[in-house]
């Protein structure tokens, strides 16, 4: 890397409609109290967010929608225009088409015009990448402020019709892990009000010989009729490596930074549910991080949830307090993590 | 950007199964010899190779089964091991699944691991977008070597029981333009043999307020019964752009080198049709220049085209001569331009 300071300089989110609730979710399946008690403990995700009107079963907003949303907000919290946007970036898993690609509509909407643009196709920690890249355009010179957005509709894998008691668990999951959201963060090589450097952040592929964790299917004209499954989840493959792999994320980053444990002031958890998110912070062993997390009300949302989660951790890093965050990617498996430090 | 330089040091190809041409295609169809010959007439493109069995209509190789060929192909050329690529970059409109990325398949079939990987959700220009993303990693110093990928499955489009005689031309064009293939290629901050140099290369998205000229959807389990067309171009609006767009990416790569238009000795054009093809590189105006087209015999090969391209003029390039490549994406107008110097 070259020596450009890299700042984060403001993040924001959009969310579609009011929280729906386990119980809200249940009365809609025609599940009964038992399966509610079941995703309260061993999911332990409280309510989440959907793109879908769950008594007409249409789609409410886009992904679009929210991603415009989150962008403007971000551009104007960091009191910058359009015109001053040099590059856009995009993480998502589920992208309103093929084509066009949702970076560039979404970029039209704001205005912005005549720079790079990018859209990755990503999973949970969608959000990095998209730093990520974001970053490299940033340390060569070829931008001074990039727009990164990130975020899912899931609510286009919610089938109305299907009957969860007769789903298997590598699918019924999908019901309740996710919800839908995006969220923005304006990156730049100059320090605004409130910025946060960017001391570290990597993307790391480790899939090698390993079996994917999740799949997410799309349908075109030729396999419409397919009836394999759209969604699924090893969970149980989840529940296994992320923990390990969230160490290790923890572990790189303060080796290279040569922090200790108790330099780091916010914790940026994995968010895969409720409950996951608290035994992996329980188990990164942070004696005094304060845990920054929105599963539990917001669900995983995916590519967006690094972007809720900077959202509130921003300002609490002012005084020049430390934030590591840690995101793991179960499809192919990719750790990601980065580190914050307030001015 | 820095100063680091950046070469593209192998490119490889791979094309699924035989070349169907038009008469072929008229045949499946049911259409007459005059459906064939407004093919041949109008659109130019005389055949191009299908990852699907046009008896069965089953899918006979997959965009990574591809993908995983050209860049073992490329790493080979360029006489690289899997352990010596630091990063691996993807662009297709058609991946695989959402997830996991078709990116991490390859990567993992290839034996390449423990680096950064990126999949662009990207059209007829992913793979400018997909060495741009390269190039940043390289000039930023994150990376030495880079695998770059692109490539499309159309074939998933092909309805096999669509009636062509009552399709309008808007979605008949996507069964008669298009054709199936991955692409690769090597690039580094390290010349090899053969390595030819990236003087320029630029992405740059300009759709503020202009309709998409070609749309692609998925379906997922909400909506798979929904009626809307799945592919449809608006070719008029292609036919009227893409040549002014093309002559503008050439202005602006002359005028960044400060080369001549008789400096240029190979020129790779869009990539459109045969006789989009032919009218765009007639108007650009190169008085010296060889045009490097694939597209009359492998049709539109989305986000393999340039690689391709680059695959017939590598060894072309030796003893100091020039390219200059055009790339635009209509789906949400993006242009893109390249300039390579061999050494």
């Amino acid at each position: 890397m070259t020596g450009r300071d890299v700042y984060i300089r403001s993040a924001a989110s959009a969310l579609p409609g009011p929280p729906l609730d386990n119980a809200a979710l249940a009365e809609r399946f025609g599940m009964d109290a038992l399966w509610q008690q079941w995703v309260d403990v061993f999911i332990g995700t409280a309510s989440r967010h959907l793109a879908l009107d769950l008594d007409s079963g249409k789609l409410t907003v886009s992904l679009a929608d929210l991603a415009e949303e989150a962008g403007r907000t971000a551009l104007d919290r960091a009191g910058l225009a359009p015109g001053q946007v040099d590059a856009v970036v995009l993480g998502t898993a589920t992208p309103d088409r093929l084509m066009p690609a949702t970076v560039n509509v979404v970029a039209d909407r704001l205005g912005i015009d005549g720079v790079r643009s990018f859209q990755l196709q990503s999973g949970c920690s969608g959000a990095v990448q998209a730093l990520d890249v974001a970053q490299q355009l940033l340390r060569s010179g070829s931008a001074r402020t990039v727009l990164v957005l990130g975020g899912d509709v899931i609510a286009r894998f919610y089938d109305l019709d299907t009957d969860l008691r007769a789903t298997a668990p590598a699918e019924l999951v999908n019901y309740v892990l996710f919800g839908d959201a995006a969220g923005a963060a304006v990156v730049s090589t100059e320090p605004g009000p409130g910025a946060v450097s960017v001391r570290a952040l990597f993307t790391r592929l480790v899939g090698l010989g390993r079996e994917p964790g999740a799949v997410l299917e799309w349908f075109g004209p030729a396999d419409r009729d397919s009836d394999r499954p759209a969604a699924t989840e090893d969970y149980k493959a989840i529940e296994k490596h992320v923990p390990a792999m969230a160490g290790e994320v923890l572990e790189e980053l303060l080796d290279g930074l040569g922090w200790a444990r108790e330099d780091v002031d916010l914790l940026l958890p994995p968010q895969l549910s409720g409950r996951m998110t608290r035994l992996i912070t329980e188990g990164l062993g942070l004696p005094d991080a304060e845990a920054v997390s929105c599963v539990d009300d917001a669900g995983n949302c995916g590519n967006a949830i690094v972007f809720l989660q900077l959202e509130r951790a921003l300002a609490r890093l002012a005084g020049g307090r430390r934030a590591v965050g840690i995101s793991i990617e179960s499809s192919k498996w990719l750790k990601a993590g980065f580190a914050l430090e307030g001015s």
